[in-house]
């Protein structure tokens, strides 16, 4: 389909085009693809999530723009994409997680939380009022002693991943993961391989840009940044061993 | 018509062609056909629904891109298409049936869940606020202790089916079935004709990546991946022989 | 007028074009055409609605697209057109037959029926936020012990006839029902008309496609496959002799 | 204004040509023209309404497609146009005067139920959501004692006449309206001026093809085939006399 | 500003202009220009309006078509433009009146009554769901002993006059009233001042067709045709001796 | 940006150009400059606004159309531009005022008033269903013993004044009035300024034309035409002797 | 992306551009350039808060269009952009933290005050009925007794800064409190550093435009006149005698 048959069907919000495709859908991954990559490692002991800490200026506060999220005692979320959409989506699942422990008095599992969020973005792409969300979601947590992964993309489809990234250069950072991926991560190989990955797409990255959190039977805990530099310190000798 | 004068009538969800059609839905229906496709085949015992189980990186967790959805103790889905609209579909599926039961301590029957399916759909084409499913479904299930096979497609048309598939390349698989298939079947012989249509359509299909459930008196039961590999090596056997 | 001149009057589902047509719902009635053609007969005992039986493949349940449908105890409808349009207008007439009998403790009389049915069509005409219903309906009954049949078509007018077809071929299907209709028929003669106009469209016609209700005193009853074959042999004989 | 000017303006419901014409009225107004026309007489002595009955086949009910409807004991209708449109105005005029009857026990009169349909009219031309309505209507009847006439046209304008006609051929029909009107017409002068307007604008006309109704202190009153017919013959018997 | 820049605002009936106009209420006051002039005059003992009656059809009854109309004992309107659009705005009048009444058991103020017309005409201009109306009136009555009147235009603006003309040919019609105004007419100066004025705009204006009301401390009262007549006696002779 | 560039964003109520400007809200400014000037003063006194009484017709009363309006015992208003839109205004501050005394027993405050109406003015040109109030709005009162006068335009932005004219010709009253403005200035010298800043921008301005209030501890007062007249006398002398 | 592509997805507030991108939060974020800057700097004792004192003229009273608005007890907002729309994100902001006092009888704090703000500008970025803010805002104040500085931009982004401008010529600004910026700054150091940031951007600027408030934990505070050119004066010698 050339350049002008496409124009004809992509500003509407909610309609196919005549190959089957939802092309605003498409737009709004393009806008997850145009911020820095985040990713997500499930481990035995549970789930790290890890983000390159972008900061646009010395005076702004690095938190304030942090891409990784504590959504309940044991569930976190990274996102990638339009900043306001995603933390949109974050409240969206806060307060999903919080209405959910008032009702049952426990906390609601990480599928739930996921299909919730995407039932959320599903409805914005379906109807004509409101455009989708340009962002993009990790789910992150602890469900009957076991780490899950959840990703959420801008078409409202929940995939369940041992660990994946989004955002700019998820390919780079993707075939990383799936490089150094094994099924007995711990949480500590969980970190270390969250390090190489983002290194990966990105070699300028510096070990105090990392953002690591892990969630884990002991809740959503930030890596400080003593453990980072650590881990990003062992990281680049291996990689100079390997090159030598 | 040339592309011109199509052009001026497939953009509007509710609105007629010259010559009578609705292009979303038409356009809709190209969704569906941008997936893999999965089949159902009812039998004497009750119903098959086989989906090739696709896995876009190894790292992704199957079971959460799975085609089959179970929608109550024994009334199952297979679906194809966009998968965030189908998702939806079986949402609204499972919270049809479970209404029923809370209403009147009965399973709603595979039939009556098919058509509140497909008044759902249907609405969506003709109101202008919302754009068709990209999505179809297949529900199966036993009613009166007889298995029934339902389709639905974007359109919101039900029809009923002694076996049949949806999605892309459903031409070719469709085809096998219809080959393969008798009225005597029994649940055995029907997961065996599923895989050998499934086969026809992609001969690269790998035995661990078959998704399959049956739905009997018994419910719904995922078919173990030892119980798949053994049918599949039935039947590649049996297609070596027939080749030889 | 020229093509572009209708081009700009025929895409608002409620716009008049300069010589007062409604394009929407012509196209809605191109739609209808689309379809295989259904009939009509009113007799002395009653309504004898037909039609054929349109099976796109031998694996699916034929009865899951039957174009013939019990409303009432004695009230049946016949449908041409786009399917899950026919089948919500369908649903729509059972629900009103419901709530009369709630209400009433009576059934729903024909004309009545037909003239919710009509009302709830042309509202689709006339408001902006939906298209017309892309399906005519015939809707036949017995009222005060006489037969009675109605057609609704996309515009949501009502007519009462005696015979009449509707949907593809709908000019054969009439000529003949002309032909051979006399104010004396009785139901079985009703039937030898049914089956004699539907050759006249599609003299591919097999015995076994087709598809006949009678709506008598005795209510909605679906002619057997043995009565249909014997009627279908003896208009076929017929035939034949008439060549000779 | 030249066409493409014109095109400007004629496609919303609600707007005004530069010239402050409503060319969506307007293009309402080409609808009612395309139908056969019907009118009314007013008599000393009660209304009299008068069509013809178009059979577009002699298996369709000539009552079902009627053009004279009762509204009220001693109220009656007219209509020409789009047949869907003036069904849905007759209903809003009987409901209207069922609750008027229900409200005060006293049959509405003849000028209010004109303007309530007229309300009704007026606000689909001046709201954006819904076409305006392309049909006219006559509403006859009985006031304190005196024949009433009225006319409401697509803009919502009610006229009071002692003889009108509305739809296709108007001219020709009101010509001859005035030609033989006068003011101390007896009832049956009234049907014999009403025969005579209707054979000017349709030449073809045949005596079994009219369809005349009274409304009177009597009632609504549906005259009879054999006293149409004798009607029909004096007056052709006049004309052939007259050409003589 | 040339006639494609002119097109492109005058669509929207909610939209500026790029030099501060509102072109859809622009076009208003054409439809209002396409009628017949009325007009009121205020004198001492309280207000006169007037029209031409203007009869299409000898067998139209003229005061169906009036365009004078009593909206409370002592208030009356007088309108021009879209027939249906006035009428509204004359009802709308009436219940806000009877409204007044019924809360205060006062008759409300010609003032407020105006004021209440011109809010509602406003809305219809700045809301984008409705078109402005196609009618202005002019509202005379009388207040605390002294005759008022005021005119309403399609902006919605109110604007208190002593004499005034609307409708087709206004201009003429106005300058005849400030030709011969004075403060301290009495009634029947303001009658035929009225005559006079209407003849200046149209000098085929006959006896008969002169449609005039007053509205004094003694209510609203039609001129009946005699007095009407000598009015227009006296005015045509006084025409001639001047002319001689 | 040229022109067809420009006219690609005015049309849209609710949009931004990419320039950062708001069309609608522009043109609706050009609405304001399309009529007379009018201008508040602000003394140690109170606030003196005044305008240009501009009748169309000597038999217009002027008073129906004037630009100055009480809206509290000591509130005052002055308005230029769309007049309905103006007075639309004026009255949703005198509801506010009223509601205000109703819930509080006292009267509303300048700048309170102020933002209230300026708060509804921004809302219209946020949201997409109306368009943009073609008017401004000057606001007077005395607020804790000192006059304060504000002005509102069509973006809904509220500033304070010493002194400031809106209108057509603004930027010549507002000349004058910076040139002749000193804090000190008692209500007789804010008169005689207002009157001198009008007759610059306006040097055909008569005596009688002149409106002018003033707001004070007093209340809200008309100057009487005679006072004006001094006023005016004095002015213009002392600009001959300036003159000479 | 060439213009006419560009111009293709920039006029729907809800729409993506193919790359991903929403136009009109885009444009909106021009409009925020289009006004004078303002900025905030956090220092150890609290925030400052300051703006160039914009006067159209000399009769304009200064404080009614200050970018500096105080929201609590210790919360304050510097404002850029679109006035009104500013104005209107002050009240939500104001009303919020009223309520929250309200409710919990506590202040709101900077960053819950922050998100709250921040929700309200994306959801007027998403649906399709409202145009985004044409506005930025900083929100300082203190909580748990440090000083907090958060911006909010058109996108409904929040984020932290220990100084930052928004507003025009924001990019020389920004330079010059990233050039003297230290942890360790005092209020005083902060009124200076702030003065000196306003001069880098408007070497024009004099001091009794300067508009200036600290918020600390003794509140909001405004910088009098007399301490702002005290600190002007010290840092323009400063600055001459750099120059020496």
């Amino acid at each position: 389909m050339n350049r002008n048959d496409k124009q004809a069907y992509d500003r509407g919000t909610s309609l196919f085009s005549p190959d089957g495709r939802i092309y605003q859908v498409e737009y709004a991954r393009e806008a997850v693809k145009r911020g820095a990559p985040v990713l997500g490692v499930r481990t035995v002991d549970g789930v790290v999530l890890a983000a390159r800490r972008a900061t646009q200026s010395k005076l702004m506060e690095a938190e304030s723009i942090e891409k990784l999220h504590k959504l309940e005692d044991a569930l976190g979320a990274a996102t990638a994409g339009h900043v306001a959409d995603a933390r949109k989506l974050v409240d969206f699942a806060r307060t999903t997680a919080q209405r959910e422990r008032l009702r049952y008095g426990e906390p609601i599992g990480v599928e739930a939380l996921t299909k919730a969020i995407t039932d959320n973005i599903q409805e914005s792409t379906q109807s004509g009022g409101i455009r989708p969300y340009g962002a993009s979601l990790l789910i992150g947590g602890v469900e009957n002693g076991e780490g899950r992964l959840f990703a959420a993309d801008p078409s409202g489809t929940p995939q369940e991943w041992k660990a994946v990234a989004i955002g700019g250069h998820r390919d780079d950072v993707q075939s990383a993961l799936e490089a150094g991926y094994s099924d007995d991560l711990s949480l500590e190989d969980g970190l270390t391989l969250a390090v190489k990955a983002l290194l990966e797409a990105d070699t300028e990255l510096e070990s105090h840009e990392l953002n690591i959190v892990t969630v884990s039977e002991a809740g959503y805990e930030i890596v400080d940044e003593d453990t980072a530099a650590e881990v990003f310190a062992d990281v680049t000798d291996e990689d100079e061993e390997e090159e030598e």
